[in-house]
């Protein structure tokens, strides 16, 4: 029997486990959640064992614990490193749900759950793999897989524990099973990833919320005073007006600007698809360019006084605003950190205190070159896959783990995973889709089959 | 016995009892404490009746009730109508309370808890007074008692009750059992309150909160757009600058400067007891000034996407802000209303809509003259009570209800109440001084005997 007809048999079983995996609701962003977190890692590493997976391990950090689990049997062949992460992105708002977010539920061919695109059911895939071709025999190259439990923080406490681990992680490649496709019909293979940096600002006013009838106006809001801090940080036509924001970034190559001008975005049907009157971005570049080339100033929560429908007449003591940035290469993230600071400091209005905290996410941009070997296999098991040519494209997004790779073990990453770009990751009613779940599957068994005869 | 032994008697009992009205949550701004609401007004009714008032009744609106009662076996003496409210504001934040806000505590002759001062232990003084002088006899006046569940919000649903209970709620004057004095040692006599109006701004861009690594510069920022509408509301001076917000303020009248001269605020104080850096107002008017003759314009509260500790990288679908402005004699609040709304019209960033929604509070300023007969009997039971002439005051807050008496009953209100600047009403740690709730129950007593031989 072949390991294809072994995944096959066992798709219902594998959907089962992929919606226990999503019912644990692993939210790395908050501590309430960090036992969730763990017991995710434990999840996941009581089926890598159960797939015949062997040293497998719950290896702890500072933060949330790492998996990692390996077969190293394939003497000469490759040895690979398969990467993923089991946390996931916090469910609010709740109610802007379908089906509640960890309880996990199949609608048209679709597993609607926090985590389930990002990343759950593109992680679980090529342990599912190596399991059918353990079962009927062997790898073909030795595999060794790390799962992390700090992705959607940016991987904070990862450092050390690749200092602990270096040459136990030691590998040629990596494959990320954290990522997607462009569509069920087009595949793609992205080389870049944009960096990030971010921080939570702080306005301070009077010592606690005053009545507004007897003090307001003798002091300043700190909600507006906020609110003219952030106001500051653009201009009306969308272009971050932070002094220094922009520097460093080198020009784009002709290959960057090739590979953009193959993936064109329709922007009628892009803001159809968002809901937005209409699409706003700094001015001279297109939407594929903003989202691919340039840097972001995002506020991404925002917070004073009464909240939800509370109704108090009060000025706030304070106001809160986190931001983020994404980073395209040669941007510093201490850099831009700086420049954010420098412009809060001088744009605080009198009558309040501005207080920055760094959010510790920051990492630099990520690309490889587009010619590399692990890059050709990956693109010809797409092909094989899909009978069409992936397109390369580059990531708005951040996989901060990825520089550590580069860094610690000297290799590259390439991304090797099938979410889709609609499947609401980091919003309500994310899903994934079950016939990706089966594609990836397939697809790393291929992908490991070419492996073995490849030099990289 | 006299009343004044008898109040001194149950002293303790009193405070008991207090504590016991203060533990009800009786908040009214958010739907999920009507019950509590309701809760404090038949505490409110029980100990009506255990006084000795007659025709005592919880009388349904169409939102909170409100309570009445009556003693009218005065013959051709004044009758005289007091008011207070048993609900209270919101607890938030919480966590900055000492002790909870509804486990009412005594520490150094204060009674901390949410509603203390504002306006449980006011409003249940002159019941206790009533108490004590039918226990001994009768009152030298008729009395009725209007009490109501909705001054936090406005009182939105009490007009209709004005209408159908007109000559039941008929009096000669009324008396606010809700506000205070200047200080412990010095007396005042509130002749003007601000109005009120507020709106809830929603901005809405994407339909759903996106990864911004995947969108992020690509659409336009709800919660960055919401800053920008704020912040174009007033210049860095503080002056806002909406239009028409300051249309039709008369002049103010040699009468009311004097009042105001006669009350100046030390800066450095005031500064230092808020603790702010600076103080910030309008130009060209003092703290005074601003406080009580001037319109504002303040944010109560705004919120967007991740909320607290949570972190989440996206463009979140929405921002919201609750504006409200204090008003002052001849501005209509459906004109601020309508300028606020055109002002936000007139600023909405691309990319994103604007709703605005009337928060249903309403209400002009109110003002009654400073010689009627009502405030000189006021005044000179305040000047027996502190041994010192009261000053005459204004208030920056606002007493919606104060309206709804001159035009339903045609009686002006007289401000007869003791809470103190300092007692945190509507912040954390509010609280009400045990002397100030003895003082207040000797305070209605010597009124009620004043009034006896007033003609009104």
């Amino acid at each position: 029997m072949s390991w294809q007809t072994l995944l096959r048999r066992h798709e219902q079983q594998f959907v089962d486990e992929l919606v226990e995996f999503c019912r644990i609701p692993s939210v790395s962003t908050t501590p309430e959640h960090a036992g969730d977190v763990t017991a995710a890692a434990n999840w996941v590493a009581s089926r890598m064992t159960a797939a015949g997976l062997e040293h497998v391990e719950v290896v702890p950090s500072a933060g949330h614990p790492v998996v990692y689990g390996d077969w190293l049997h394939a003497g000469d062949a490759p040895t690979v490193l398969i990467y993923g992460h089991f946390d996931v992105q916090p469910a609010n708002p709740i109610d802007a749900w379908t089906s509640p977010p960890f309880q996990p539920e199949v609608r048209d061919g679709r597993l609607y759950a926090r985590g389930a695109s990002d990343d759950k059911g593109n992680m679980l895939a090529p342990v599912l793999t190596a399991e059918a071709m353990l079962a009927i025999g062997a790898l073909p190259v030795n595999v060794k897989f790390l799962f992390e439990g700090e992705e959607e923080i940016g991987s904070p406490n990862l450092p050390p524990v690749f200092q602990t681990h270096v040459d136990r992680f030691a590998c040629d490649i990596v494959y990320s099973a954290d990522g997607g496709q462009r569509s069920e019909e087009q595949p793609s293979l992205t080389t870049a990833f944009r960096g990030i940096c971010g921080l939570h600002l702080i306005v301070r006013g009077p010592h606690s919320d005053l009545h507004s009838g007897i003090y307001g106006g003798t002091v300043n809001n700190p909600a507006l005073a906020l609110s003219e801090i952030l106001a500051s940080m653009r201009n009306s036509q969308g272009k971050v007006v932070v002094e220094g924001f922009y520097d460093d970034i080198e020009p784009v190559s002709e290959e960057m600007q090739e590979i953009v001008d193959a993936s064109p975005i329709d922007n009628d049907a892009y803001r159809e698809g968002l809901g937005v009157p209409e699409l706003f971005r700094e001015p001279g570049y297109s939407t594929r360019q903003v989202s691919w080339l340039r840097p972001t100033l995002e506020v991404d929560g925002m917070w004073s006084g009464a909240l939800g429908d509370g109704r108090r007449a009060i000025v706030p003591a304070e106001a809160h605003a986190k931001l983020s940035c994404r980073l395209v290469p040669d941007q510093s993230p201490e850099y831009v950190l700086d420049c954010l600071r420098r412009h809060i400091e001088d744009h605080t209005p009198r009558g309040v205190t501005a207080e920055v905290r760094t959010i510790p996410i920051s990492s630099a941009a990520y690309h490889m070159p587009v010619g590399h070997p692990g890059n050709r296999v990956a693109a010809n098991v797409l092909a094989d896959l899909y009978g069409r040519e992936p397109l390369i494209g580059l990531s708005g997004g951040t996989i901060a783990i990825l520089n550590m790779f580069r860094k610690y073990l000297s290799a590259y990453t390439v991304s090797f995973a099938f979410a889709l770009g609609d499947e609401n990751q980091h919003g309500p009613d994310e899903f994934f889709r079950l016939s990706s779940f089966a594609r990836a599957q397939s697809a790393y068994g291929q992908l490991f089959e070419a492996l073995a005869s490849t030099s990289l």
